[in-house]
């Protein structure tokens, strides 16, 4: 049996089950073989509500599945969770967060397990998933600890501006951003960030530029320390064996358009990686969790539960998510790096 | 006399000099009547090597180009500062650092006892300042002490794209920030910016977005405590007298174009308002400094010490900077605001 790709259904009161069902119905040069893992009644719901039509086939576990696959015009749909009263699409659920939680474990096991090649992950809400009591609330940190507590990277991609944004911390307040860059090893990081840009992209020397911490990358230690003390010695470091350059002014790199000449940028904090790729990557950005064992994409977009229920959520971003899945899965099998 | 805007030439070693000589050259809808101050010999060196053939009248005092204003086809310049050697284009130096400053310090006070309206200021290297034994090594921080100690807001407008950004925190290491917020006097900040929207652009009911601290501003308190603590309380004790909105996430607010929906934007450090700006706003973005009762703009770049002397630097922002200085000044003398 050709390996299929699980699609978890993300917060169930946001677009993520519309999205998955307008990506299957309009596959374009995107989908091959999707399993939507999460809540089947979800599914129906908005399937029903939003009068999408999709032919589905539930079943209550792989083995099942596997055993007796639909045909190709037919989403199959694991049902790893449902939920106990009628949806409210837009609202903060702890219900919701759990069985968005729930999903995903049950793609990564299928994943690191090789029942599934790569997950494409609907969007989640992290009000939602500290309300179900998860200690992780975000796809990455929950993934890296089921991977058994590998440290991957948070990456964002978008094709059609060629633009790549990894970045060097994440999730956290910004005023312990300082504090983590310090503490973390940039060399390893630049090190495994080249080493997947090659066997996850194909790209065999990959340049890689380093944003700076401050503002102005601290004009020569006016405005801060991080960039003579941290980002420097480190770029210097790898310099001899991967092509890293910077670090760079944040805002000028990006206004200059100089992450043409990147395969890759690497920001220090969320906001430094993201407002540019958001502004540039409208749509058709996709988030991907590099250095794990499991291929595994998403959007780069939100719950959108200002308009979850009213059919206007666009599937590109979903779409690009699951042709970049595949386009991983297939490099990886390629070079057999991370093949199991 | 009708009065003059005050061009000051930046950094010798950088394309201030060029940039003012082109941008005078090609007028185009904006120059009315610029007065360069700075360095008469830069400018001088730039106009002859790169064959601009820009004609200049140089004088020695205010006073003296009172009395004999050249036509208006001739370039007058005040020289207030000129280098003891040979200029090296590209170099971060001291001499250069102090040159600077005191162009922007004669054409503040030019403006403070309203010799000339307003004044257009040409890029400066902080480094180079820091050099020279300046505490604020920044125009904006330079010109609130000139001003008596007004604090300023740092202000990014582009006319084509009509994105408006304001900083809350300026020049500072990324790890103040938090701090910062913390300090400031939102409402004071928000109002101002108000009435600075309303007096020099002319809006009558300004809607102004205001962005949270923390990645997805927080997430309802998962990543930081910011928003709840100070920024929401901010907006809400403003929203009965003025159109304000907000914490937005920084990253979704400008990835689905909201910005599009407010007179201006306040961003809560650096990078994050000038990330989206740089690339929103490529080439005729402009930095506006508002709140003081002098009128200053300059081109949103820096001093692009790899391409100074080589001729290729665009005059555009600085074109876009005078022609807003121009605008605020009319603006101003309209509503009588502001005016001495």
């Amino acid at each position: 049996m050709k390996r299929y790709t699980a699609w978890t259904t993300g917060d169930i009161h946001g677009i993520g089950p519309e999205i998955i069902l307008k990506a299957f119905q309009n596959p374009g040069r995107s989908v091959r073989r999707p399993l939507a893992i999460g809540s089947a009644e979800a599914l129906g719901f908005y399937n029903s509500k939003l009068g999408l039509d999709v032919g589905m086939a539930v079943y209550d576990s792989f083995e099942e599945f596997r055993k007796t696959p639909p045909p190709p015009t037919v989403l199959p749909v694991l049902g790893v969770a449902e939920p106990s009263s009628t949806l409210r699409p837009g609202a903060v659920s702890e219900e919701a967060g759990r069985i968005a939680m729930q999903a995903v474990e049950e793609a990564g096991r299928l994943c690191l397990d090789g029942s599934v090649r790569a997950m494409v992950t609907g969007p989640i809400h992290k009000e939602a998933i500290a309300r179900a009591g998860y200690a992780n609330t975000g796809h990455t940190d929950f993934l890296a600890e089921l991977c058994g507590g590998i440290e991957p990277t948070m990456f964002f991609h978008d094709a059609r501006s060629r633009l790549a944004v990894a970045l060097a911390t994440i999730h956290v307040p910004l005023g312990r951003v300082p504090d983590l860059v310090r503490s973390l090893d940039l060399d390893k990081l630049l090190s495994g960030l080249a080493d997947s840009l090659r066997a996850d992209f194909g790209i065999p020397e990959p340049r890689i530029a380093v944003l700076g911490l401050n503002p102005h990358a601290s004009d020569g230690g006016v405005m801060g320390v991080e960039e003579e003390e941290i980002i420097s010695p480190s770029v210097r470091a790898l310099a001899g064996r991967e092509r890293v350059e910077g670090p760079f002014p944040a805002d000028g790199f990006f206004g200059a358009g100089l992450y043409r000449d990147y395969d890759a940028v690497l920001a220090m904090y969320h906001d430094q990686g993201l407002l540019p790729f958001k502004v540039l990557a409208f749509e058709t950005g996709v988030n991907v969790t590099l250095g794990l064992p499991v291929v595994r994409t998403s959007p780069d977009h939100g719950t959108g539960f200002d308009i979850a229920g009213l059919g206007c959520a666009s599937p590109a971003s979903f779409s690009e998510a699951a042709i970049l899945a595949e386009t991983i899965a297939d490099n990886r099998e390629r070079t057999s790096k991370f093949k199991r």
